[in-house]
């Protein structure tokens, strides 16, 4: 039977979803050929049709990673402040779903940090991610909702309390339940809208 | 001519160096015995003989970067805020070995999250740390050097933030120079002193 672009879509789909599964479960330390097919209930044979080599499957994860991170629903639930609380609980593994996309970003650090060029990248990444949210914060300061005061600092801050917040929350989900996720984020806005400017 | 306990013990050094110099560059997934013997300019042979399996390698290289963590120089610079300030100082990427020994943890995120026992022990190990951080904090309180509110929440609030200033500084150290790291970290503290109790 002649195969069509829809079975080689739906196959395609079928790796991702490997590729995702492996990568949430073993990180990029566990994400082999043999741990896909697996995974996938192949052979490692129809694999290397796909990913000739471990860096070409490295890569693809890698951009798979990027695509779902793009692709996520965000929140809108406001301006100004709103909107930096909402940025912020975006990147927070709140649901299942986020729980394996920031699992598998912390295990990306590791590759990335190896990688000059991934290094860069990643550096670039972190750099737009920040000054999105000065954007916010200095539309919450023009609202009032934050005193003045540098907001590139007050993004930086931001980023860096939520990331170390991803940590903790994937190493101990049982002392990290998204309520109180969501409850430190809040105490560290109301300290950001309390302090003096 | 005899080995003596004294080659043994130098010849141990060395290796040890070796993993560390190896996972500093290319993190617990560039760890290899190749790598090592590389490193160290001696056969793949000679190092099965310290590490039968790749696995022995890492166990080996967890307890090298335990070791080294506990037995770094701590600041001690007062009590109260000050010893706050002190423990946190104490995590940051500020020197080159601060920023080897920090690239190493990250790295071993990876590895430990795919690993429950792993995960489990750096919960236990995160938690710890919290505790101590929150005496510090309950300390800072009664000399009236921040206001009232949960000590478990500031001092969770606060490695958190220190974490994600880790992984910030590592993916760009020219965006996070020593000084600005220390200057986002006094920022928190000055928030955390002028919030309203």
């Amino acid at each position: 039977m002649p195969r069509t672009k829809g079975d080689h879509e739906a196959r395609r789909r079928e790796v991702s979803a490997a590729v995702w599964q492996v990568m949430a479960t073993r990180g990029f330390a566990g994400l082999t050929l043999r741990a896909v097919a697996a995974e996938l209930g192949a052979t490692t044979g129809l694999l290397t049709h796909y990913f000739p080599t471990k860096r070409a499957l490295v890569a693809y994860a890698l951009d798979l990673l990027e695509e779902r991170t793009l692709a996520r629903p965000r929140r809108t639930t406001g301006a100004g402040l709103a909107s930096v609380r909402d940025a912020l609980l975006d990147i927070l593994p709140l649901t299942p779903e986020a729980t394996d996309s920031n699992r598998i970003w912390v295990s990306s650090w590791d590759a990335s940090l190896s990688d000059p060029e991934l290094s860069a990248d990643y550096a670039r990444k972190y750099a737009q991610s920040r000054d999105r949210l000065r954007e916010r914060v200095i539309a919450a300061q023009e609202l009032g909702e934050l005193p003045p005061g540098d907001p590139a600092e007050i993004a930086s801050a931001a980023q860096a309390f939520v990331l170390g917040l991803v940590v903790q929350s994937l190493f101990d989900p049982a002392a990290y339940p998204p309520e109180r996720q969501v409850q430190l984020l809040d105490d560290h806005l109301a300290r950001l809208a309390s302090a003096r400017g």
